[in-house]
């Protein structure tokens, strides 16, 4: 066991990140070290690299982030029972009180005393991480280490569809970044109707038919709200996925929605948003959940499900493969939109 | 049968109303005529009586307004079979077009082409009133007509309240209106955990003890937010129902929320509202339900177990009773506040 | 119009049917004329046809038989709105009373004085029949009658799925007859997890595989609950369809739901059964859910969106289409399990 | 602290229990030591003292027995953080393994590898006691030891209750024992509609009416379907709660029960019961839960949200209080079925 490693390390409280040496993380009793395999970019890493308000108020320094990996176990703590060196793993990221009351019922993604793996806690971007047992989400066999690193983001697009009933159903999928893609494939396997896929950039609209959207919508060159009244036949999207945080999608999703229809709100504006709530929401009987992180564990069991029956395909996804070193041509390439996941590679086999 | 009845009429396109002599309505083949006992004042005939914005792009003039009444079946059309002359009955005033989508699947309450009982056709502030069979609620021999014209508003508190889990959950109500009122004995009577009122006025806020609140909130006296806070052990209020419509009202609620909270927003703004949906909806996992009207029928067979097990009394909210001769005195009484529920008595015997 | 058609008459309480000369029906203010197909044979039929315990006190006589159909409108009641002469339809067969309580809060497929298409009132086994306008079901233009016509027996099939959650879940199918067929496509649609199908007849386990079953169990061969439990990593599978109404299937497929499963029971058992349900439904905390007919019009919504979508294609299940005059041919068909769905062709197109 | 206590011990495999001096439970790192203060008798308790098929399955000898319990914590282990000396606590009985699919979604009251405090490991008719502080639950100051003690059983109550809607629905509670009794309460503290108590024993009934029960039916005097017909208006039960595990009882139940009713099944059968679920189940659209133990921890927030706002009081239950020294006075009279609840009180305080 080497007592350094490669990490990517947000350093200072700015733009930027560094690649350099750092101590490999000790193993506490409740926790296990891994070796990572696969590790992805989040649009949260963009955020943490940019270094926005968001991240001003949120990300500690100096901090190895990365939160989306796979990996194999190097060594798990004394009280550790259920997972074993040699296991190959992914983890949710989210840390919860365990304690509070919404710990306590079901509510853990949303406890208020969360540490965030890679936000305010070291994170897997580096040859190491540790992670809490009870974390532990054991990677099925046949499942690529690649394709594991993205069940993290996959549990937040999941999270989105499953917040209420799908089946059959229209649905408008509005932001087709990663996970808006991800919602996409997941809304198809779980037996959606009408799938509209709603974004500004061509290059994502098209990977948005590839992920199984039955309609695309460019809203530069067509009013979105008039396009999905159209694909449902003048009713509006029962169901409604709401993944780019974008004030005018705001509204005009909630505008698009058929009466009883509901919403998911997964996008994060960076301000306030202006909004009808009588005409929109009140008069129309809309359900709006607003969704972060994955329930734990449902979320991961059906996001897995989904997985190992093959019912949801992410591999089209995937569009840039590249060894951690590369990590400024990563997140370029991430702020251009012209990209799926990209996939750092293990350290030292890019 | 007479052929003409006293109706209080809204006859021209601005502030007012006028009771005069209008024919009594003639009953369809699906329809029943009643006999009016008891109406009383919802707010939305407030809005009709004053004439804002709402009311110039909703109501039809000339017309007999008022929706919420009880009496007693003097005829009914030839193919109703399940309605009987002198039959107590009251009636669901949303008349949705049965053929939709929202019809055919439980949401009939936000049906687009719902026709409105006394907004765009004939209301029950007169002697007698026609309504479609279908929409016929029968009144237990029991109910007397005060309580009976009550279940209507009753039925926009109980969908509020039954919007999602209530049992030993901590519940604000915002807005002690009459609604807000009847929220807070459903509430309690649902098995809520701390029920704590809000509202600026300190006869409502009276009221509102009397309705069971277990605790009350001026706020023009104290915060909103942090009084909810201090109740609530610093978690926020694990159901919050929206009765007000008030801009910071809405806002705060939100703020006062806890993660994974629900919200029922009932409360009517009359402009747009800017919010912050990522620190109070998204992060926090909130899930927020549009409440309009009743579930047909399901909110009308949960108001009526509360009634007549007499788990709820709304006897304390009916403050005051009179004839519809004094309709002038009834509407500024409303506009002041300082009352309850009006009840206007049966025609001629006020 | 003819005065007369050929019509699939149960004319005596015993054994067999007739093909004769009927009237052709005549279409009330609320109903419809309809020009019949397709139309296919359900289970219930075979029971009409062989004559049984249940038949004989449920079915009239003389009766034309048969509930599953499409055709094409000829003509309207008076009444009428939605549907005109030409529209392609098919129709819900239970034609609930309406006003009772299970009726008027969305139960309406349970409600106690139904009356019956092609049960207890004329059916489709015919030229034309009749059906209550607000009954309807109008059929995409895309898709073909012989689809169209097994939307009704798909109905029973989702709603069985339907019954609760799916996502990622193993779900054990047990008979894999036309409805379990159905099943386990619409399983595989709605993203269940591993989908393990039971049956004794070799013929439907082959199908069950065209149909989408992950895993087949012969139990005639081996176990069906350790074949379960084999299959779901020891856990028991998390969804149970018991679509056989066999006592011992019954039986075993509560033993073989995993801790906190569901399970749909929809195959009819013809006799009391003996349970073991301190250790098979308490200790285990398991939710069983009747299944009846099809939610209205819920049920009809979601198959029609995973039939419009080509989430489920039903084509492999039609093995044979013959017409009326051949039903002696169909009926000792289905009576052989070599078969999965029949279908009549237009009489006089066959 | 002393090093050994007095200890109610089953010791051997057959009839009674006996009192004497054991060590002090010793407090690993992860658990708390209690000082009991108030214990009660659990109708599973009987069966350990009687012994009899179940226990002799399931019961580890010799032990500690007693499972509801308050007390004060002695000392804490050292990884506790939440839980410190002095604090008035009772516990969750059930030690689910927190790592199976049941315990990571939801369902860790089902959990096939749960340990059972006073069943497989040591429990609390004791003068001390050791409970896991992830069990651990905080009583209110409030909230007298014997009123905190009889959480657990509530909480068996509650859940029976809360399996799916109450609000204005026709309950039929079936069986008076504690449970039943409890539930009887806890019904009508959450807003059920008519609440119909059933059961043979006349002090029983007496007790029913006191804990709020509408109606109460004596079967061995009056037929319990036809009765529960009687009070439903023909209809049958909305809710049926089955606290007997009687045979009779579950099917007649069944019977009673509305088309789209929910029964809950908390009564554990020592056999198998011969059930006709083609008439009672399937054609009625049933849904049955399994009920065991209480969910983790959403049952304990709503059962403490009653309790500590009051809106169920437990007082007129609790119909004999003695030292744990009287264990055989108790044990007879909780087998007479002449009590409500029995509980111990502290040991050399009696």
């Amino acid at each position: 066991m080497p007592q350094t490693m490669w990490g990517l390390v947000k350093e200072t409280r700015g733009p930027g990140a560094v690649l350099r040496e750092v101590p490999v993380p000790v193993c506490k009793s409740d926790e296990v070290l891994v070796k990572v395999k696969s590790s992805s970019i989040c649009g949260t890493d963009v955020h943490i690299y940019k270094w926005d308000e968001w991240a001003d108020r949120t990300v500690v320094t100096p901090n190895v982030f990365g939160h989306e990996f796979s990996g194999v176990v190097e060594a798990v703590g004394e009280s550790v029972t259920h997972v074993k060196i040699g296991d190959s793993i992914s983890a949710e990221g989210h840390m919860p009180c365990g304690l509070c009351r919404a710990c306590r019922t079901g509510q853990a993604h949303v406890c208020a005393r969360t540490i965030s793996f890679g936000i305010n806690a070291p994170g897997c971007f580096a040859e190491y991480t540790v992670v809490k047992a009870a974390n532990v989400i054991h990677n099925h066999p046949d499942m690529s280490h690649e394709i594991a690193c993205l069940q993290d983001p996959l549990g937040n697009a999941v999270q989105a569809v499953m917040a209420g009933d799908i089946v059959g159903k229209s649905v408008a999928v509005i932001g087709a970044g990663p996970i808006g893609l991800m919602a996409i494939a997941t809304a198809r396997a779980c037996g959606a109707g009408a799938v509209i896929a709603v974004d500004i950039n061509p290059y994502r609209l098209q990977m948005a038919q590839q992920m199984g959207a039955d309609y695309v919508v460019n809203n530069t060159e067509v009013p979105m709200v008039e396009s999905i009244m159209a694909y449902t036949g003048g009713e509006g999207a029962e169901v409604v996925l709401e993944m780019s945080g974008h004030p005018a999608a705001i509204r005009e999703g909630l505008e698009a929605a058929a009466p009883g229809a509901r919403v998911s709100l997964l996008g994060i504006p960076t301000s306030e948003i202006s909004l009808d709530l009588s005409r929109h929401v009140i008069f129309k009987g809309l359900h709006i959940s607003g969704i972060t992180g994955r329930r734990m564990y449902q979320t991961w069991f059906q996001l897995k499900g989904l997985l190992e029956e093959k019912r949801v395909d992410l591999h089209p996804l995937i569009t840039h493969r590249m060894p951690l070193e590369r990590y400024e041509d990563a997140f370029e390439l991430m702020m251009s939109g012209k990209c799926g996941k990209i996939v750092f590679t293990e350290v030292g086999h890019g």
